[in-house]
């Protein structure tokens, strides 16, 4: 049962999502588990700034696998060091805490609530077409966010599939090749303009959602779109009519 | 919520399967899209036949590729090489079909039933570790497989993911390391015993399922386990509880 895009015209066979932001919410699950941590060691932090401050390092420490000074490791990789150096600021430096007590910490990133809409919309989509995550997460950390999440993809490629991270243009091509599809049939669902601008500039499909709430209560997210991508919507749950589902 | 290979004491997070004989009736999805292949051409073939003819070429085609004679190719453009030779074979030549045509009748690979307890069983185990194939078909092919026979699978990765078709090695380490998981924490599940004896080779777990009927009524498949894999059963709705889950 084909659907198409509804501003080009090309059909769409699968519809894949950035994660972090677009269909988990990342602030909430890293605040929480960093909650019980610091209670469980009885050390006081910022749960809400702990969280940012370790997102924060997501682009820097990717854009050295990115611009070839490192070669590729994991989102798992880097999450983990990402995190040393987040404690390290705070004045916790190593030896603290136990590496394994880190190590667990570290994959956090597993266990993301998805955005209340995130379930039902991609269970609908899923109906008509090929549904997956198209994130810089490793494949073991994805399946494992979509089993915890309860998201019902029907296939996970991670990055460590394409050994490339967003923006970069191979991954997006990796998974569309590995589908056996041409790129326009591929839409990218993502709450982040500069992800859909790669992603349009590979030959995929687009659609924006906003998340005002990526960053928590005032500080904005992306709020609107910043270019004519092939749907806009407020919520997942809203894609499948604007794709004429 | 782990469980343990009852042989080996390992503790198990994922439950791989062997699709083609194992999960899914190829020789009686393939017999029906052939008998409307030949309807619909107005020819007489024995589907039956045909189907067995088909599927003999398959490990042949793919030793070329694991011998090093021939570049990796995914198992799509083989089924529709093999294709034109079974047509060959019978007197078919070049020409007697538009291209087309064929191309449709080689992606009958992706529409096999399942066998009946294989959607009960992998969904019961899906609850408890994560479930995928681990098969020679390729990742768009899995993928439609799936969608069309309700196979609830977490992960699909084909080997044009690990670009090495079974039994060769990296063709069961692959899936392990891109879970972020050792060897002996992956079960391989399959009605061929040579399928298992290489698992075990690489360090998997193995479970054996009995499907005599993969080749059809009195052509027996592998009816018995021919090694103390660490669990065998008659149908994969047994599997979880010998797996103690």
């Amino acid at each position: 049962m084909p659907c198409y895009s509804p501003s080009t015209g090309r059909q769409i066979r699968a519809v894949l999502f950035d994660t972090f932001g677009t269909v988990v919410d990342w602030r909430s699950g890293i605040m929480a588990e960093v909650d019980q941590f610091a209670h469980r060691h009885g050390i006081g932090v910022d749960a809400a700034e702990f969280a940012l401050s370790w997102r924060a390092r997501y682009q820097p420490s990717m854009q050295r696998v990115r611009s070839g000074a490192r070669e590729f490791v994991s989102l798992d990789v880097l999450h983990r060091e990402n995190l040393s150096q987040v404690l390290e600021s705070l004045g916790f430096g190593d030896g603290r805490f136990a590496s394994g007590e880190l190590d667990r910490l570290a994959r956090s990133w597993r266990y993301l609530p998805p955005w209340p809409d995130s379930v039902p919309g991609i269970s609908e989509l899923k109906r008509h077409v090929i549904v997956g995550p198209l994130s810089n997460g490793n494949t073991g950390l994805l399946v494992e966010m979509a089993k915890y999440a309860g998201l019902p993809w029907d296939v996970v490629l991670g990055s460590d599939v394409s050994r490339a991270y967003k923006p970069d243009t191979g991954a997006y091509l990796t998974p569309a090749r590995l589908l056996g599809l041409d790129a326009g049939e591929v839409m990218l669902v993502a709450a982040h303009n500069g992800d859909l601008q790669a992603a349009r500039s590979a030959g995929l499909a687009t659609a924006f959602v906003a998340r005002p709430l990526e960053y928590g209560p005032g500080r904005d997210g992306e709020l609107v779109p910043t270019d004519d991508w092939d749907a806009s919507v407020s919520s997942l749950t809203e894609l499948g009519a604007q794709l004429g589902l």
